[in-house]
Order: structure tokens, then sequence, then C-alpha cells
């Protein structure tokens, strides 16, 4: 075990403001992210990875903080045009995402594994985090709704999340990238990141040896839920559609024996009497200027 | 041979506006243009088509006219994230060119033949002008310089055609594609645009059976040089470093047999005696308003 470093299982948005919150705290350098690659897609030919973007994009400061997603002051006119020559772009991509994914591609299609291209989008952009795809291969979160199985992102973006979500399976046989199970033996703190369980941090936990690494460790979670509402996204109806409570404790139920330590927002304090290692600590990272001391708070109350 | 039925070999811009005249004289439906494909390339993962594109840009009015290329009021974001991500740039794609790339790129990969995916971006772009790759194979064009051998795109962009010509070659065995002999044949007048005859026209003459079925036709051409210059491009120092007169003279000389009607710019009316059924007609089509005048003289020549 190496002191200081941390290691965050994450997926994208809440995932990347725990990661650039603890990097402020103990400096990147000591914080590995690694990333949940499930929700990966390929459209209009390029490799779209959202949450590895998400996590650079806001580390980078490049990240439109008010949308959540892709890069601030962006434009259209690749989709504008692909649109007018009859493409199907129910996924926006902006120009200067674009340039990211055709970076990506290019260098995939020419052998690199997604870890290694990784690193080097990172280098480019500044960003000290070490950022590890959870596999470098093909692993796929398919969504079971009444309205039949979806691939992530056609029921996330296309359908809006509409469709009520009745089962979560993870498909394609995955190893872990190169470096991610001594990311976690390794780190002095692994914490999983307070991104959705079952679509963000369920995948990297479906990926080969992962489980049993966390077990060997003491992992802390960061709750998802404040106040009985996700931050962001669909994950309190999940929790009740798939037979959760629509709480903090829920999130704690399913990650069950995994998980030692539960860092619960104080508007959640109620719930710390029934969650085994619950600590009490600010969990709102919305705006970049409170999240040094989020992070701060965080380690703390994980010591 | 159907009456009014004109059919075009041809290059980018100087190709691309005696489409556009011909189009304009006797009817974009009556018009067929089999262009070039030997200066095709990938660049960051994207098939690009400079001369189809050429085309079809003009016909839709989005070329960029000044520039001679692209679209107009282009954007520049995807290259700008590109380079700050490492990527080579050397070869400038804009934002809405990219938008057609990538529709065209990917309908490729899923298995479409270049003719079917360019008559698709023809009709989305509401051009009437049927385009044709000269062949949907893989037809490149290499050109011998002093400092060896480059792939066209690498000379003409990369290098800006400053290495001295010495051979020009043309690889890959390519077939017709669907329609180009077919267009040949049943035309009533068969033209080689003013393109630059050794990089331009040249590989289209090597598609296999395409001079076999000039050879049946009449074939005129119309002159790529006026008053010893190119309207654009490097072609004057090809006929001089390629061995042949810098003139219009030197191109009928290229040509040779299988042209029988040669139409000069006035500028050029004294070579008149020397060429082959030299007919003399205005042929300068940078201004869009001429080009409908242009193209009724061309084919008035041709009668």
């Amino acid at each position: 075990v190496t002191p200081e470093k941390v290691t965050v299982l994450c997926g994208g948005l809440g995932g990347s403001r725990l990661v650039d919150s603890l990097a402020r705290a103990v400096g990147a350098e000591n914080v590995t992210a690694i990333v949940n690659v499930g929700d990966d897609l390929e459209f209009l030919g390029l490799r779209v990875s959202p949450d590895l973007d998400t996590v650079l994009y806001t580390l980078a400061g490049l990240l439109d903080e008010e949308r959540g997603w892709g890069v601030r002051d962006e434009t259209y006119s690749v989709r504008a045009t692909a649109e007018s020559l009859g493409a199907d772009t129910w996924f926006t991509l902006g120009d200067r995402d674009i340039g990211l994914h055709l970076v990506r591609t290019a260098a995939l299609r020419a052998g690199d594994p997604l870890s290694t291209v990784t690193a080097r989008l990172a280098e480019q952009l500044g960003v000290r985090v070490r950022l590890l795809p959870a596999t470098d291969e093909a692993l796929r979160t398919f969504v079971g709704t009444e309205a039949g199985e979806l691939d992530f992102q056609t029921w996330f973006v296309r359908h809006r999340h509409a469709d009520r979500v009745l089962g979560v399976e993870y498909r394609g046989e995955a190893r872990p990238a190169p470096g991610v199970l001594a990311a976690i033996e390794d780190a002095e703190h692994v914490v999983i990141a307070p991104s959705n369980p079952f679509v963000s941090v369920g995948p990297i936990l479906a990926v080969e040896g992962v489980r049993d690494a966390l077990s060997a460790r003491r992992v802390a979670a960061v709750s998802p839920i404040i106040g009985g509402e996700a931050v962001r996204g669909p994950l309190a109806d999940m929790l009740e559609s798939l037979g959760f409570e629509r709480s903090a404790r829920g999130v704690a139920e399913y990650y069950g024996d995994l998980v030692s330590a539960f860092v619960l927002d104080p508007a959640d304090a109620a719930f710390a009497a029934d969650i085994r290692g619950a600590v009490v600590a600010p969990a709102v990272m919305v705006d970049p200027r409170s999240r040094a001391e989020v992070g701060r708070a965080v380690l703390e109350a994980l010591r």
C-alpha cells in the first residue's frame, strides 16, 4: 500500500467530480481513476467513451459544467452537416468533442489499446490524474425494460431514460486494462465514486478480478443519492424499479459487503445508524470551488 | 447514343466548373460526371475524396469559390482540437466538410461502394448531375520526384507541389464503377474537362476499359492551359518537367489520338492550326454567372 495514493472507481459526471475533488485535495499525481466503459458506443463511425471523456474534460477544465457533458463553448457544424446528409444524429456530438473522437478512433484502428490512447489524450490535455479504462475490451451495458432490452445509450440518450429499468446486464468477457488491479491493490484509499451503481460502477465490478481485488481491501463508497434524489440522472427511479430503497441506504444495500465505509451527505445523516461504516461528510461537488474541501472531508472521514 | 446527354471526365476545380457549365447549358439531368479518385486519402481515419467533393460542393452551391476547395463559411473546431491532441493536421479539413466525410466513411465501412455513397450524398445535397467515381476500387496516384516517390496528397498538399515531377504512376487494379463505361458509350458528347491531364484525367484513363470505350467515341477535351498557364495548380510546370510543351498544344499532344476535338480559349487561338479538331471557344469559368454561356459555347463548338 502506497500512502497518499487514492484509487477511484467511477462513471461520468459524479465520478469525475469526486476524482477532481480528490485531485485537488491530495494532488493529481496521487489519484488513479478506473473509469466505466460499459456505455461506450460507435456513432457515425467514431468510438465515443462518454465516461472517460467526462472525466478528461472535467480534469482539463473543458467540461460544459452546466450541461454536465461535452466541451464548453462547443459548436455543432459537423452534426448539422451530417444531419443534412441524412445521418442519424440522436447522439449529440460537438465539433471539439469530435476532434477528440477522431484522434481516439484513428489510434484504436491503428491497433493501440484504449488504455494507451487514454493515457496519451490525458497527457496532451495536461491531466495528471492517471485515467484507466476499466478494460480495453468491449464490455457493454444493456438495460432490460418493458419495451425490451436496449443498449445503454439507446435507453439513456435516445429514449431519454424514459423506459422503466427491470434489469441491467454487462456483456462481453472483459479482462482488466493494464494497471487496474494494481491500482486497487496498491492505493491507500479505494473509493467508489458517487456514480450510478448499476450502470457506472456495476460494469467495472464485472471486469475479471476487480471484485476479488476489492474484497482484499477496505473500500469506501460515496453516496450518489442525497436526500432521496440523485444529484443528476435516473438513479433514484432505477433503485425503485430494481427493488432497492430510493435512498442512500438503498445504494449501501446494493454494494453490501463490498463496501466497509459509506460517505453520507449531512442531509442523509439519519441513515447513518443503518449503514455499515457510515461517515457523514459533505458530498455535493457541483461547484468546482468547493471540491478541494469535499475531497479533504471524504479522505478525513475514511482515515 | 442519347441526344442531349453529355458525359464529362473530370478532376477537381476545373472539372467541377465545366460540369457546372454544361449542367447550366443542357440541364443537370443530362450530365454525367466521371470523377477522379486517384487523389483520395484516409486522413484522421476519414475517407476523403477531394475531387468528388469539389464537384459535389460546386454543384450544390457550397464550394468556397475563392479558395477553390472545401465549403464556404467553414469553421475549424475539429481540426484545432485534433491538433491540440497531437494529431497530424497537414491536410486541412473544416467542420462542415468533416460532417460529409464522417457520413461517407461510415457508409463505406458498412460495406456500401463509393458509387452508391456518392449518389446518396448528391441526392441529399440536391445535386441532379449524375456523379460517378471512376472506380469503386483503390486506384491511387503516385508522383515521382527528385525527393523520391510521394503519394499524391503528400506531394500536392503537404509539400505544396514544390518537388519537380519526374513521373506519375497509378497503382491498384481498378475496374470501372457501375455506369462508367455505359456513360461513355451512350452520351451524345464525351468531354474531357480542363483538369490536370496527368493527375486528374490520367487516373480515369487508367481504369479498365475506359480507354477502349473512349476510342470508340468522338472525344473532345477542353484545354486546362490558357495563355501558357493553368487557371490554377501546378500543371504548367508539370508539362515541362514531364517533357511536354508548356501550352495548350502540350496538353493536346498528351492526349494524342484519344481526342478528336480540342477546345482552345481565344487567348490560344494561335495554336489552332497545330491541334487536331481545334475549336476556339471561351473556356474561363471562374465566375459562376458566366458558366451557362461557356457550357453552350463548348457544346456549340463540338456539334
